[in-house]
């Protein structure tokens, strides 16, 4: 079943490998069929380099039961599927310890967009959540912690499709997109504006973020229904 | 038409994933022919990876019109048919967001002239743009990227032969050349320096520009009339 | 003698500059056969490119005599001999000059488990030895290199199975295993969170470490008789 | 003539990008025959992809005349006559423009031997050159190179072979050895001390250098006729 879904869901785990995202097996991406309320996930703790179609792990949205798979899904389903049940508009999550996302998500702090990079794929500071209280640590840590990134983008009024990944506390990145290739998508630009504004913010102290009408020029050109880049 | 010189920026193109200047289709090479006031560039938002010759498209210089080709020519090119326009002793453009070069342009700082690599391929610091104005953003962007690189150059009296590029502020490098090699030469040496640079100046604070005996003696050994580097 | 583990040791060891973690000839890998209180390690200064199986020397855990193979074991072989001897439950260690993890030991500070990745594999900070004195320089170094990593957990109270790693002051690191590909996997780990935690602490000044209780969450999901990560 | 020299020279010039030192052709690579008083170096502004045997280019170390060869010898011969000149004991002489050996030179800085992967092959400080004088720099300024080169070693009462490499000021590093193969090994370890040394002083603030007893264990377990490092 969902052989076409397993299939993207196996090449998007497979770019986090190939874009330098991911060490040893740090690293999943899902992807979702909204109409039968399936998702596709990575197994848990298998190698990159041996990871089949065949070991893409079928959940059920709703319930978090694995309807297909002999493998045991990634121990991040329930983040995802907590992500999945709250925004309707995203159909592919990638989770990684890719290392400047990283950094700055152990270090508790955001990422101001600092320059187009940024601008063309995300529509303002890139959050980082609050440290997880004990409690929500202890019972459902991997449900709690998408429960967490939602009450970030709720608190804050931002948009997933608009800032399309987060940095959980302590923690590392969660990104996400339309689909599965979208998510790494989301997850290369993130790890790419990690590292270019660590260094940035060290040139210029107090760097102030963008101004308003570039990030806007940047972002709309790309996203949204006026958008003019690329081919047609 | 131009078959030689679509095979030159094809080439050019390909060697910014070779050299680590790219993440994704964030780069461009263009390339003029002065004769026939045409340039050849990059297709918008078209992978390295499945990039052929026939894709290269080809502009009227004046006016901007796509003269032969089936895609979009790169979301840059009027930033590329400004410098051209203005500048004749440039054959080759390149724009990147290679990640130093690009982390001094969010910084908003200009690159000074540290070391002998820096003075080997341009004759001083290599200036950053002022933040564009809101009316130069939301009108004709891309040709006013152009306007303020030009700008950039006429009021520090520079000579866009010698200084071989800029940062854009909040954006990220352009450079050039006499053609599309020479113009990724110059975004090699850029983004080296630019990492030299970055920390160089951790090490010494305030740390002075290169004495002007040594800028002069390394710079005029590989440029201008007099130079003696390399085969003859 | 020992050709299963020899071949582990092999691949272990040329497991080091697949990951990236030594330059040169500078890192080694040994495993111990408890039962017969032999160990096998990588020979001294021979490089990887070109190392083979019948290269491992086996040596005696008491007394250090190589017991088969003609070339000279790693110069740092009493170091091995003695963690191995102090610490039974360790199966396989790694020594190397990784370089964020040495840029740690020559600054002579200890790493503070900042973040998730860290608690994956470390239950808490990763120690760094105070200097070793002239005496313990002068007379059996390499020995006494063990004995003031047995000292710095014996003092701390560490188990060496919560923190498979240790910082040596002024060298680099040693890391550790239930076996070889164990040992490997600590040196690796190590070394992100090495770099990683540099940058951290730079960010945010004065860092504190992560909360208890999510350090416990991540360590013991992975650790222990109820660890629930990975395929069963 | 110099068939064997030749050979040894091309291939120490090919692991300058092996072992990712150089960019483009910023790099090169001598060995001297002090029997019959000639040196043979790789020719200027050649590129490392097409770079044959015969390109090598052999100069009479006297008198800097080219010997044998079709292509002009590197811009930097003239350091490197000087060096061998001063210096007997050194068979192998490398430039390079390696990014973090590079960093402190621009900055003007010494490297202190800060980790005992300094200490197995510096045997102390790497020094920086003064800033040239403007009269060195406009006549025979690569000559003069090494005459700063010199001064400073001996003003500091430093053996060549005990710190096989230097830092010219503003420019770049120097390095050798016994032979083309031993001065890339120079090149290597510098360049691998000057990045952790980077960061390792900002870590702690005004680190001390390795004790003495240290740095005399490491350096002398290598070097110096009581080594007992590697295979006999």
């Amino acid at each position: 079943m969902l052989e076409h879904l397993k299939q993207q869901v196996l090449e998007a785990n497979l770019d986090l490998p190939k874009y330098n995202l991911v060490t040893f097996t740090w690293g999943n991406v899902s992807a979702i069929d909204r109409e039968q309320g399936l998702l596709v996930i990575k197994p848990s703790g298998v190698s990159y380099d041996v990871m089949k179609v065949e070991d893409m792990v079928v959940v059920n949205l709703a319930t978090g039961e694995v309807v297909e798979g002999e493998k045991r899904p990634s121990s991040d389903t329930a983040t995802h599927r907590a992500l999945y049940l709250a925004w309707p508009e995203v159909g592919g999550i990638v989770h990684t310890h890719s290392r400047h996302a990283t950094i700055w998500a152990q270090a508790g702090r955001p990422i101001p967009a600092w320059g187009t990079t940024h601008a063309d794929d995300f529509y303002g500071e890139i959050p980082c959540t609050r440290a997880m209280r004990d409690e929500e640590i202890k019972n459902q840590y991997e449900w709690n912690t998408g429960e967490v990134i939602i009450e970030t983008f709720a608190q804050r009024g931002l948009s997933p499709t608009a800032i399309p990944a987060v940095l959980v506390n302590s923690h590392g990145p969660f990104a996400w997109g339309k689909d599965a290739h979208a998510a790494v998508h989301s997850a290369v630009v993130l790890e790419e504006v990690a590292y270019m504004g660590l260094f940035s913010q060290q040139l210029t102290a107090g760097l102030p973020p963008i101004q308003q009408t570039l990030l806007d020029l940047h972002y709309l050109r790309k996203h949204g229904e006026n958008a003019w880049y690329g081919q047609k």
